[in-house]
């Protein structure tokens, strides 16, 4: 894309968002519920364009790269895996990291070259999101992503997915090397990368094990759920996209990395309560995706909330319904949740959850970051998928 | 390990080499046969334990790292996964890397500090080992690996183990960090770490796509196995340890770069053609793994010098039964093989590789460099395991 036209694109974004410095009492307490009117849908449509843009020259680049080349076989395959892996879904991640740039950074002081690596680094964290859904899937057996078959159950892939899921992997890895091998940028921005690939698997471990402590439920507590959500939804769903559209920032402000993480751990727990409500009681012709955390025994936000507010014979039905395949034990279960009014308590929650993000967002001592902040929390506040 | 100790394993590691200084006529092609007796046992377990010495180390000092350490159950973990896949096994890449720095770098030039780096970085090249192995073990649904279980069929595993090869992989990178992150030897190290990553899973692709396309064996030819063990195997086994080992080396003669990637190429050729050549001849007592290259339609080189010297009667047979799991099918294969006189033709073809390697290695310009690879070839020809 040429220079112009990024330009253009740009000041379209910042322009609707300058609102938001200029009137940050449109965003008070009693304004929250009706928030999510203050982005239009054709704000976030421009906002996907200009990201979704460079992703062609990105796979391109890929494919042209010195080591993917010699295989042209390997190569178109990568590029399938990547497609297939990449498109539905929403691209937070990605969008993030492009946002968390373009809005932090001083306007005087953006660049275009800048603001393509924004884009171009999100498309790497999109691709980390794609490494773990891969295999994550396989480990889970889920059936559908994203509206279509996991990739793990196309033809011509079944198992062969996990070593497709280390070609994301290396494809992240070829793309910062081609953008940034060269720039100073470069070993700052794999140790982030590195940073969040231990901190998700770790949470990915602490997730699967406790899913498969089957009818040991005393693991099943407030405080281990948010522990697993910490590292495993947190840090690559919100951090590393932050602080890698910080890395690109000038002269960044030290001094806000600690209420910026505090805010990525805090949205982080939000989204995966989200997660795991939408998972139970999200409509899959909306999400894309069937449901398996009841059947995997999965250590939810429902599955602690309602053992912290079941009685004895509530919780002696859990344990026993719990984690099993049967559509009938999933039906007893879901029973169990609407019987225990989850759906309220969940509302609830969400809210409390909410209102203690904003609190901690209109305390930053930075200008700009609260009107990214409160961009973000608008996009993900009483999301449906 | 402290510095004195240090230095006396080197001095005796060195002292047995330094006969192939002073007499590179010993190493002959008269006298090649005969070679394998010139490494005595004890000196080989003396470099193991050497190189083993620093394993503990790197396990400590991974839990102990900022990110594992936040999630004591999560570190205890790793220190099993990292202990049951490092263990066994001959540690041929670890022991590449150590001996490539100590006989590839000038005698006045080596420093304690760097000795310990080639060690900590041969564990790594373990890991990625290990990485790829638990990954593979599962695609292939091997059973045993090194005279155990294969991790994924260990009690409390299952397809976890895909989540715990990531973990590996981020062991790799934590422990880069932790010993070089703030050296300008951390990029470069990365970078080779990401090339050889990406070329393996390129080659496992090719590997995996080949096996599965059953029944057309069209394309199980010469060319295609060669193409598919450079990338799988050449680039993680040799090119990696020995790039590894010659990065520490002070005022590297960058000249020899292109003749030593050549003799990688080829001895990873030979060590995997020997490695195909054991999975079905080989004995299990010895190998520690049971062989599923037939079972899995594996493009090996037994596959593909059957296909070669096979009449068409014989070529409907290896169709009919190549690639299935049913013993008495396997038992067909294995006498088709026994037939075709392949035990005959990998012994006189195996002789051909290695005496093509000697010739490339004797006209090495370097003076260190042929000693080196002398020691290499040694260890591997004629290998049983």
């Amino acid at each position: 894309m040429n220079n112009i036209k990024f330009l253009r694109l740009l000041s379209r974004t910042r322009s609707v968002w300058a609102g938001y410095d200029k009137h940050p009492c449109f965003l008070q307490l009693s304004a929250t519920r009706t928030m999510q009117t203050g982005v239009s849908i054709s704000q976030i449509m421009k906002e996907k364009e200009v990201f979704h843009d460079v992703l062609p020259g990105i796979i391109e680049n890929l494919q042209a790269s010195t080591k993917i080349s010699q295989q042209p076989e390997v190569a178109g395959w990568v590029k399938q895996v990547l497609e297939h892996n990449l498109s539905g879904g929403k691209h937070s991640r990605g969008l993030i990291t492009m946002l968390s740039y373009e809005m932090l950074e001083k306007p005087e002081s953006i660049t275009d070259e800048k603001l393509k690596l924004s884009r171009v680094l999100g498309w790497c964290v999109e691709m980390l999101q794609a490494y773990f859904i891969v295999a994550d899937d396989i480990m889970d057996g889920s059936t559908t992503r994203r509206g279509m078959p996991c990739w793990y159950r196309m033809p011509n892939v079944g198992l062969g997915a996990i070593n497709d899921s280390i070609l994301i992997y290396c494809s992240i890895m070829e793309t910062l090397d081609t953008y940034l091998g060269k720039t100073p940028h470069f070993v700052n921005v794999v140790k982030l990368f590195n940073e969040a690939l231990t901190y998700t698997s770790m949470g990915q471990h602490l997730d699967y094990t406790t899913a498969n402590h089957k009818k040991d439920y005393s693991l099943f507590t407030v405080d281990r759920y948010a522990s697993i959500v910490k590292y495993k939804t947190s840090c690559y769903t919100f951090r590393l996209p932050i602080l890698l559209g910080l890395s690109l920032v000038q002269d960044v402000d030290k001094a806000i990395y600690p209420d910026v993480n505090d805010i990525c751990m805090k949205l982080g727990h939000l989204f995966q309560m989200q997660d795991d409500y939408i998972d139970c009681y999200g409509d899959e012709t909306i999400t894309g995706k069937a449901g398996t955390d009841i059947q995997e025994g999965k250590c939810s936000w429902l599955a602690v909330t309602a053992l912290k507010h079941c009685n004895e014979a509530q919780r002696a039905m859990f344990a026993q319904y719990y984690g099993r395949k049967e559509p009938e034990h999933v039906a007893i279960i879901k029973r169990l949740y609407d019987e225990l009014r989850l759906p309220e308590i969940y509302r609830e929650e969400e809210t409390l959850v909410y209102d203690n993000i904003m609190n901690k967002v209109r305390s930053l001592p930075s200008e700009t970051a609260p009107v990214f902040f409160y961009k973000l929390i608008d996009r993900i506040y009483k999301r449906k998928h």
